[in-house]
């Protein structure tokens, strides 16, 4: 047998390998494991996203740029991967979102956003003439059946979880999440938790490069922590490394 | 004579090989063999469909994932093979279950409703541009004709069965449904025979992880069992194994 | 000189090999060699069509497959090939058959709807982007000419036979009606010999899995027998096996 | 140099090789080198057009093949080479004509009709995603101008001769033609010398399996004799032979 | 560096070689160098075309294929190259000449018209999905400029002559009209000067196979020489000879 | 493993290779680091662009060519890349900006304008058929949020900087201003530290081919220096160099 | 690392090379290099095109042909390299040119226009489909803002320049202008650098084929030499060589 490499079965996203594989998809899915990382935690209170944005130079503006984005007044998203695939991905959940409330005059349930999401996702694989979004991202919120949080990848593929994380040392991540969870966590808690998670893998030297946000099922509203808020909650726990 | 990766014949599906295959369909067979299991049993008295939907991770919220969908009152699908390509066509017979009622003011017949879906299926295996869908379903139900049970295939073929079952370990489960299926089976029976069938090939460890769907000849409508009727019936029949 | 799968000639139905031959088209007639036999009989009497459908799997319920398709009162076709590429030209002859009586208010002609449906499958051998279709037909009735039998191949040529047959074992078949055949006969000499011919090739081992469809020159109407009388046809004629 | 297979200039009719040559367009002529031989003549008297419809099996039957078409009432076109592609040009000639009639209420010019069906076959030769037809066409008759006959290729060519045939043998039909021709021949002596020129080919087991067509300048209409006076006719010549 | 071949410079009109040749384009002069000669001359009176008909066959009709032809009344063009592709393109060119009449109720000037033949040309040289016209044509005529003279090649570009030739031995031709010309001849004159530069290169054994058009710039009539007037014509100058 | 070129990963922007990358957006920046440099620095007072234009010849008019485009009152962008394209993208931007104001009466935010500019740069990311626009650009303006700098790579990725550069010698420039960057300069400081950073990489001979653009949060309104200006600054700073 | 032409980064415009180079639009500028020069100049007092016509065959009809095109009232344009490209933007040029009257009643800028035909040029560079246009041109003209120059290649770029020129011996002649150039010249002065820097490369043998046109600053009229004036001109310069 061939190396899919040789054999070229890895060369489009309209062939299957010889084990019913699309390696393009599998490929796309490096994308999202070289991308900043990303967790996601819900609890029996609600629902939380926390992300990394990595200093990538000494003069970057890290107010400029967004790693958790809010997609309508009671849910969130935030990727990894190619970050320029990301925001077409935002903006058509964004367009979703809005329409279904200009239409049903209500907020659009968590699943189904993302199921139209991950929709769009899957015909890239399945045609050809364009590649698959090289992007995964975890979509959090609080709707009429509770606090949901969803992980989606390229292969249009979403799944629930209770937490997760994408992206870079997202397996340190998992198992950090999985020996520490538990669902009755009041709401301070499970953000607590999900920035350990995160500090976990990587090393946090500036609190303007960590966004948090969260939904509380009483509140149903998702918001983004100031950068105060943040700062003074890494201080609190520990987590703001000197670098 | 080269093997078809040599020879190019499973690069696409507009190619027939020497022996008139066309390999990337087979290729999408092989994406249905590694999905998780899915079972159906029809009987005189009805029809059930049974899956399993496996723990993925630890932090797996399986009340997130459906692995047996509604499709219309009195029939259902499940699938094995890519997740994202079958919610496609799920939503695909939805829509058209769904417009046979608003035209026609009546339940669609199964097989028509299975042929329209394989139709579907058909067209991607013979014009380029695309890949096939890597999916197979189950498509169960009771319509005027009787109780129905069809299996489709990536190639848009599709064949009715007494009992059948596709994905992993379809082969064991086959085997055992041939040794044991009878014709003359209550509902009850029937929805044990399907059970048990799928736990002669996995392990049952928890029973969230079971989704059961039955339709009765007399009531014509198709219902999933609650998670707690799944657990107790799992307990009776002892096939709840700890892990 | 190269074989075709080395220089390339066989990779598309855009190109003539260098003596004039469209590979993919020939490869395309392998498919259809693969498939469950079909014989046809026509003689002064009327036309009669007879096709196994092999028993795929123990629990396979052959009522849920059709071998042998009505087109309209007057006509029937069976296929050989790939069962979801016939299942697109049956489709399309009932379409125009259907139209025809629509428009013209009589039954259509079987040459103009045989022609109707090599047109598409001529279609499908010239342009790229597509396969051929991987099926052949017989397509059987009686019409104001009389009794008519064509047999059409994926090349979309068809050709008028007094008796054929195609799919697996076609040639063992074909010999046996070039030794047995004459014109003079009845309409239950013909089914007769259909069956006998089917007989040679295959061995018959339940009466379910055989279909056979007449018309007579005076009633204009193809007709399928039933189960029953299939059953009781194939145990006078003493071509039942036990299996 | 290389040969054309291995520098793949034969691979499109969109490639010219080195040598100015369109190779698959020469290829799809070796197509209409395998088909069954046609035969045109013309004199001062008229046109006839004669072929041969091999018997490719015993229970063929020949009255439900045409191998000679009446495109309008005073012009008939003959083929040679791939049978599907010759009946869509067919019906393209007579879509021509019929137009033609419905707007100027008059017959086409044979020439007109010729023209406008190698145009057709141009187009394939030029453009890329389908193939060239594989397929020569007779095309004879009479018109205000006299009596026509025009051979066309694949390349979308057509000729004028007084006498020619296309197909299997034809080196040796057009042999026979140029040694027995001349201008000056009644209608009855240029179908004899029509048929002669066949039988000097191929041998003709049974008057079933030959077509004639002719029209007279006087009459301008194209006629198919019956089968019976083709039958006789090839007996008083003496070109029957016994199988 | 590889020749064209092996590294595919010469595969696509849509690629340039590393020396900025379009080799394609190169490749489809080579099919007009194999056509049959066609020779221009203008002078002080008028302007002349003077073209070969090959006797491809002792039965060919000559009289049924031109050579030269018609565009509008006072100007004609003559092909060399592929047949098929030449009569697209006259067909074009009166199409062109037509509407202008239509539109401003006068004759289009011959550069007028020559340009638009040749921007379809270069249209054919620039985009993929289809083959350069393999022809050249030389378009000839008499317009409100005096006698006009233009020679048109596959890559779309149009040259002025006072005397030119295309097709096979244009060489030879070219060469006899530099030695013989002078722009001061009567029309007479000049026919004889083109129909002896066709003879210096080819042998005219029948007046059948020559066709001769000519205006002159008080007329601005073209008109095409009868088949007796070439024949007194070659016969007076002594180029006719015995074959 | 093979290097990306023999692999073929690196042919297509529609091909991820094994690591997730597009290597023809990777290659398309390439095409930005071999571009004439330009800087861009953000300050507490305002923002300020320049850029280098390389005299390409002696008799070049530099005056006829833009590095620094005005985007709209308060924006300006400067590429660095493949010219060109470069000013595909500025056209875009214009429009984009122009019907901001049109529908909405008011000036365009920066990364509003940024980012539809991105998406545009993405779509030939994902799409085949054509190729990334090679070419990064630096926006920068002053808007209701205060100073704003942008840099844009080819793959639509845009992050905001307080001082950054592109093309040529970027390192170099970038490197010197992490050593002399501080957000408290005045309006003077902030343009005199770009020229410098742009002096330390690149020898400034003629002061016609440096441009200078910059906006204060007072003003909002982005204003280009005149040639005079940017002489005697940088003839004040010692930035002239004799050739 | 392969050469491009190993590699295959040479094969298409929508592939970059490693580099980031376009190889194809490189390849495009090697048909410019191989065309009839054009030189261009401007002084205080107007702009001055000058091009050569290469007499092809001794019965050249120059005056057929020709070299400067006038755009517009104030405008014209010299192509160097594929001449049937160059019709096609010349037209695109008139037709802008036009419509901007049409619309604005005001001669249009030369530069919009320039930038107009180069952003045409910028489309077959970007897009499959198509190969690039293999012309350069010099656009030269006298507007509002003065006498304009500009020099456009086939990527689309277009630069300024007080005099420069393309095609064959470019860098011959621009050799002589930079050394002779000065920009306080008169109108008279400027074309007969302009001729004697053509005539440092080319040898000119006949006046016929030499081409002048120019646009004094005062009068904004773009006017053609006339041969004769040319022809006195060469003369008096000693310009003009016995062949």
């Amino acid at each position: 047998m061939f190396p899919p490499a040789m054999a070229g079965y890895d060369r489009a996203i309209t062939i299957f390998s010889p084990e019913g594989k699309i390696y393009q998809v599998e490929y796309a899915g490096e994308a999202v494991k070289r991308g900043w990382p990303t967790v996601g935690v819900k609890c029996k209170a609600g629902v939380v996203l926390t992300a990394e944005k990595r200093k990538i130079s000494a003069l970057f503006d890290s107010s400029s740029l967004e790693k958790i984005y809010l997609i309508d007044e009671h849910v969130a998203a935030s990727p990894s991967g190619l970050l320029a695939d990301a925001r077409i991905l935002i903006d058509y959940a964004r367009d979703v979102a809005l329409s279904h409330r200009f239409i049903y005059d209500e907020p659009i349930d968590v699943e189904f956003l993302t199921k139209a999401v991950c929709n769009l996702k899957q015909q890239y694989t399945q045609f050809g003439g364009a590649r698959p979004f090289g992007v995964a991202l975890l979509i959090a919120g609080v709707d009429r059946h509770g606090a949901r949080l969803y992980q989606t990848d390229p292969s249009g593929v979403y799944i629930g979880y209770f937490a997760t994380a994408i992206g870079a040392e997202s397996g340190t991540i998992t198992e950090f999440l999985e020996k520490n969870y538990k669902f009755d966590m009041e709401m301070g808690e499970c953000i607590e938790l999900a920035l350990k998670a995160l500090a976990s893998a990587v090393e946090i030297t500036d609190s303007a490069n960590v966004e948090v946000a969260y939904a509380t099922i009483e509140e149903k509203k998702m918001r983004k922590m100031s950068q105060d808020e943040v700062a003074s909650l890494l201080t609190k726990l520990g987590l703001l490394k000197k670098s």
